[in-house]
């Protein structure tokens, strides 16, 4: 398997989990949605047209979307995710979506220090986080994937 | 249809046409590839994996792949491909594989301007193109698209 199927299948499985998410009305219409790592603004775009009433807050280092993708203003949060995730403790997010995994295996042990603990203060009871990397946390609840959902390249959660 | 879903389908459709030049044979074992476009390197591991006896020369601006899929410094070719693949006119080039569309049209048309004269002139007779942006050249006839090559995302061509 090469590094071009390896991405094609995960989003392809990040496609599935999203599709999956609104056919069975996880999201309730006026929640709020957090796009954990906007990068090229792809997957921001999918959510968008998925949950058209639904507020999503997209974070990044910096704007690196394409215009025909990037949020408004003041849904957009800048700088280091890490410090920037922190004022959404409480929040009661209903549904958390990230994908700041890389390919650098010491890059994403470091992120995997904050980001579950983060995305599980950041949502709801019974809220829903899909995500690149493996959330391990107590309050994350693993759910089943979906038909074309990937192990191992898509993680699936419900929050307590 | 969705960024996401463009993004999939352009990078399905890539691959279909790569593996069909694979399984038809298309290209002679000891043949030159130019990979014009090297990015993540993702498309170059794909290519390696489908050719494996082929010197494979990667372009781009400068290098910005994984470590995984960076070729051989003796492979790569930095700086602006409208400079640096002049020298590659006369080569007798078996198959020429470009990834270098934008989301950008103007840029795109930009590049328009240089590449399919470029291709052309690197490409032995009966050699094979694959292309991201239409390569609209007399010497390039166009080629059936293969099963799950999607038009208007992937260009597919021999050289008269
Ligand atoms: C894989 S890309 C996301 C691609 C996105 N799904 C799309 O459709 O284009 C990951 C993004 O997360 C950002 N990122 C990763 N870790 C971050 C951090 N700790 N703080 C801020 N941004 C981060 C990177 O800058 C990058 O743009
Ligand atoms: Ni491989
Ligand atoms: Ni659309």
């Amino acid at each position: 398997m090469s590094r071009l199927d390896s991405f094609i299948s995960r989003m392809q499985s990040q496609r599935a989990v999203l599709n999956h998410i609104k056919d069975t009305s996880m999201v309730a219409a006026d929640g709020v949605i957090l796009e954990i790592g906007l990068g090229n603004g792809r997957t921001y775009d999918h959510i968008r047209e998925l949950f058209p009433t639904n507020r999503i807050i997209a974070f990044d280092r910096a704007v690196g979307s394409h215009p025909d993708s990037t949020p408004p203003e003041a849904d957009l949060v800048l700088g280091d995710i890490r410090e920037t995730i922190r004022q959404f403790a409480g929040k009661d997010v209903a549904f958390a979506h990230a994908d700041i995994g890389t390919a650098y295996p010491e890059k994403d042990a470091q992120t995997l220090t904050w980001l579950p603990q983060s995305v599980a203060a950041a949502l709801a009871s019974g809220g829903i986080a899909a995500s690149g990397l493996p959330l391990d946390h107590s309050a994350l609840e693993p759910l089943p994937l979906p038909a074309g959902g990937v192990p191992g390249r898509t993680y699936f959660y419900r929050k307590r």
